[in-house]
């Protein structure tokens, strides 16, 4: 074990996709630590036992959190301001904390109402891995090699906290960035949130026009690539687009000008407009790494 | 060679990404034929003759065409007009013709304009099988595979020719499907015109905002996906939209609409709404095959 990340328990809350593939990830690089799971879902519970994704299965959060070095919170969004309060009641004193929910400034709000004195070891953290799928079952262990983990730590995070939650992505392949967490929130707007909201709707679109649905076997990779993340779970993410509204709302609005500009330039036969926009949104894109 | 699909010399106007896919694919189950191919770019069809996409390379469409039993129109939309009048000046009385482009109406009214006695034999065809790319560098011998080809007969397009047309996709590796020209341009407004446009709006957002722009990198799968397609050509696009026009105004009217009542919903955090519109278009992109 990396004498630096000294993890002899560590306590998984929500074992669904991420949670689930934060465990296996944790198991394989590193093979000794034991590993407690809760969730609120009593058959994802025991499925994360019964196939070795945790060691231990424990109905409660804060039972889960008792005596662990690591308590990774994977619930639901809305979920975190409960398992803050519940773990906070059994932390130990050294105990690191993280999150990995997709949205941060909520998040560092219900940390700083309900995790006391342990604020200081709370490391709030958003890896970008998720994929339309959810649920234990789709969990993997490869699920953070190389992918980005975006950490927002408060003024108040301490040093060897944040210091040993970088380490601890690094360990299972993840490439850490910083940024604050109105930051995060404002370009997650952009670059998952409302993408989300957009495909949702592109598809509930043809879920009242039954002649479109009927013919979705004659759709190209186009749009199955610009739709896939609209199988994702639309309980999650209304949650989600609910918690970070300002953002997502502000930049619908400029979405819904620049369409109704394209829309005017397409009725005019205005080529120039269209070929300015879709000109410089290639070149963008093509740039993407 | 299929004695059904009596090739013996084929021509390829506009050697891009789809036209010379079909030449690789052509030469691959019919290695008999011979490939005469044409393009307004001259250095594509230069690279086409050198990697023997083609057997000649003509500066002309209609030298192309002359003796071809099958022309295989695959410029860019708007060159189509000035391509069946070209064609129809030396085409054999036997010719069959097909095109490739991504509309119908429009193809099918050129074509009822220039193309004269050789309008029973011409077949409008849209493989299903493009990408974000563009250009012969990009053709593949297997684009065709499994794919999608829907064929939008004329009233005049003779039974003969409509057969042998759909015997050739089929011997391509592709799978056929027929509707009228403008029930496919209704269909792919959605399916792909329309996307196109939301995807190259999306990214040229980012464009204008650089904060956004700068942080392409901590952008997950799904940002790529959605946006995949706004790295596709400007200039081929403006050209589809416009030709496309008045069904993707259409839907694009509905899209605002939906985006607003989203948005409204959002700023009251009104869950059920959300709820609704996700969870009806999360079970229909789940139910796509």
């Amino acid at each position: 074990m990396n004498p630096e990340l000294p993890l002899r328990r560590v306590a998984i809350i929500g074992v669904g996709l991420v949670g689930g593939s934060f465990a296996l990830a944790l198991r394989k690089a590193h093979p000794d630590v034991f590993l407690a799971g809760s969730d609120a879902d009593a058959k994802a519970l025991a499925f994360a036992k019964a196939n070795h994704v945790i060691d231990q299965a424990l109905e409660h959060a804060s039972e889960a959190a008792a005596d662990a070095d690591l308590v990774v919170i994977a619930t639901p969004l809305v979920a975190l301001p409960a398992v803050f309060g519940a773990i906070a009641t059994t932390l130990s004193d050294a105990a690191l904390v993280i999150d990995v929910a997709s949205t941060k400034e909520s998040v560092v709000a219900a940390a700083r109402a309900h995790l006391g004195a342990a604020l200081s070891r709370f490391v709030p953290c958003h890896p970008i891995a998720g994929s339309e799928q959810s649920g234990v079952a789709a969990a993997r262990a490869d699920l953070f090699d190389e992918r980005p983990v975006v950490i927002t730590p408060l003024d108040e995070t301490a040093p060897p906290a944040l210091r040993l939650v970088r380490a601890l992505w690094m360990s299972l392949g993840a490439v850490c960035h910083e940024m604050a967490p109105g930051a995060h929130d404002r370009l997650y707007a952009y670059l998952s949130h409302a993408p989300h909201l957009l495909a949702f709707g592109w598809m509930a679109l043809a879920a009242r026009t039954p002649r479109l649905a009927e013919s979705f076997e004659l759709s190209g990779s186009g749009f199955r690539d610009f739709t896939r993340i609209a199988a994702s779970s639309a309980a999650l993410w209304a949650d989600i687009v609910i918690d970070n509204r300002a953002a997502i709302a502000e930049l619908l609005e400029q979405h819904v000008e620049g369409v109704t500009a394209l829309r005017e330039a397409l009725l005019a036969g205005d080529r120039a407009h269209l070929l300015a926009v879709f000109g410089e949104a290639s070149r963008l894109r093509r740039s993407l790494p």
